[in-house]
């Protein structure tokens, strides 16, 4: 796909993927974007933004066993969440999709069809060209190649214009913090199947309410952020609201309190899940004091969380007020399903 | 990167992978070209084409054990390697290249520097950033996450004039076919290796006589060919060429007559090779009869091989002239590293 032919494996058997190639190559036949010139099929795919517009690039890698277990989540919801990942960094930066890359090596029991269901990969290629059909964005190439692992990675790239990015490194002192959403469902509902793993099996269908199995990525709220130019900085939630607020305040050379009475906490979740949970893929932004935000952008609630003060070299760059206190809060990431991990 | 924080395990000895990701961004720090606007450190790499250009987009995958072998290829070919992949692909295109991105999965250990030696990565990276320096081509962004393989899926953007991409489906009946540099050398040079894989080792650098471990992609041939306008179809011999030139012909609705004896073989290659090795990364383009090709372009040479003709459903779409009669050549690209084949 652009390099449609690239790692083929021509071992025995090999027609398997080229038929897989083909079967992407159809199901993709119809999506276009005005941006997208040239999608799957030669060497490169061809974008053209507008005139004054930047592209927004980001890639993200999802591996089996980190990223998702094959035990555990529905094909459906690995595809959903690999293009959701991207689709969350483009919302960050007030893009717009225009085209999506996938390149995908699997095993090849994965692109055979059981008795009574389509193959693992058909049902992946499901989940993400759903959201991709909801967010209208094309895929329009990748890779393909057979491996011992699971592994997918997604790239996204949007349109913006010129030097209208949000950017992680405009916060100055004074700006409120605000988050889009609630914090910690994903690391919630995550928690809650892994107790009852025959759960995931259900969720093969995309839900507004399963914030761990179909994030939904907030690219209405990014481009009105963007076109408003009401945010000084904003980035996603990927790794947890203590990590990422981490990297927004080093970003800025800023620091940060964040009042934990005012976070908006998910169904389910504790304290220490909106903090450190991640994977919300919420967008966290900051803005000006006289800046006026409304209390929700399309469906999604808008909350204040905190404020911006000056970098202080004795005291860590994000702080939480928690009964009256002002306490260090250490960036402290979530961790994928690895062997040595709860989850 | 551009989601620098992404996937960033937290667990136990964590500090290794945002110490890469610092490395990376500290030897990634003097890359620029005036068309990157932001690289690593937001959720997403921002470009900015110039005026009346395109952005090609190509991604290549490479997975341990099936594009590489940890016990064989050096880091630094590897790192070569993956790069030369999406590099080849934008040269086929005639695109200059703007900026890379990497998304990488690696085990622990590789992250780990050995007694004598740089961490694998680090010599990966060195293998990967002296290519791209030597085309320019900053680093921008991509991802990293711990992986049980070693996976590198590499992102190439690439500039070019709108509507002057040279594209696989423009070779018309009675265009001759031409290739660039000689054929089945990186196939030669890899079963020579696999008999003698202590002769691995000492490629540690890189060397334009080792197509196999260092292969140089065409991206001054690639340029030439668009602004001189005289291609009318390219595409670039990663499967090799009965199985590339056959996806030349299906996107050109055209066949293909190749002459076996005037194929240029490359240093230690057979026919055989020279048709199917693969991993050649050379560029195959056709050019009208009338068009004037040069015998070499900078440095490296052009050879017709071959013409354009109809389609014809009663014969194959590659033939080739052998020994005076004309047989089918049949799609047979080339096959990994994997456990049940021999290189």
């Amino acid at each position: 796909m652009p390099s449609q032919s690239k790692s083929k494996p021509v071992a025995a058997g090999a027609g398997g993927e080229l038929a897989l190639l083909r079967t992407i190559r159809r199901r993709t036949a119809g999506a276009a974007s005005s941006r997208l010139r040239l999608g799957i099929g030669d060497d490169c795919a061809l974008l053209r933004p507008k005139p004054g517009e930047e592209l927004a690039v980001t890639t993200d890698l999802s591996i089996e066993g980190r990223h998702f277990r094959l035990d555990w989540h529905p094909a459906q919801s690995v595809g959903h969440r690999a293009l959701a990942r991207g689709l969350s960094d483009l919302a960050a930066m007030g893009a717009r999709p225009v085209a999506a890359f996938l390149s995908l090596g699997l095993p090849r029991e994965l692109t055979i069809p059981g008795r009574k269901n389509q193959a693992w990969v058909d049902r992946f290629l499901d989940g993400l060209l759903a959201l991709a059909a909801e967010h209208r964005v094309p895929l329009a190439g990748g890779d393909l190649a057979e491996s011992p692992l699971a592994v997918a990675d997604i790239v996204l790239t949007g349109a913006v214009p010129q030097g209208t990015a949000l950017l992680r490194s405009g916060a100055r002192p004074g700006d409120r913090i605000y988050v889009t959403g609630s914090l910690g469902g994903a690391a919630a509902e995550l928690a809650a199947l892994a107790k009852s793993p025959k759960l995931f099996a259900k969720a093969t269908a995309p839900r507004p309410t399963s914030p761990h199995l179909y994030p939904q990525p907030r690219i209405a709220q990014g481009l009105w952020l963007r076109k408003r130019g009401r945010a000084s900085a904003a980035m996603d939630l990927s790794d947890g609201l203590s990590t990422d607020l981490d990297h927004l305040c080093e970003e800025s050379g800023v620091a940060a309190e964040v009042d934990a009475s005012r976070l908006p906490i998910g169904a389910g979740a504790t304290l220490a899940m909106a903090l450190t949970g991640g994977e919300d893929y919420e967008l966290l932004f900051t803005a000006p004091a006289s800046a006026k935000l409304p209390r929700r952008i399309g469906e999604i609630a808008v909350t204040a969380i905190g404020r911006i003060v000056p970098a202080n070299a004795r005291r860590p760059r994000v702080s939480l007020w928690l009964d009256g206190k002002l306490q260090p809060l250490q960036p402290q990431g979530w961790e994928h399903f690895s062997a040595n991990s709860t989850p």
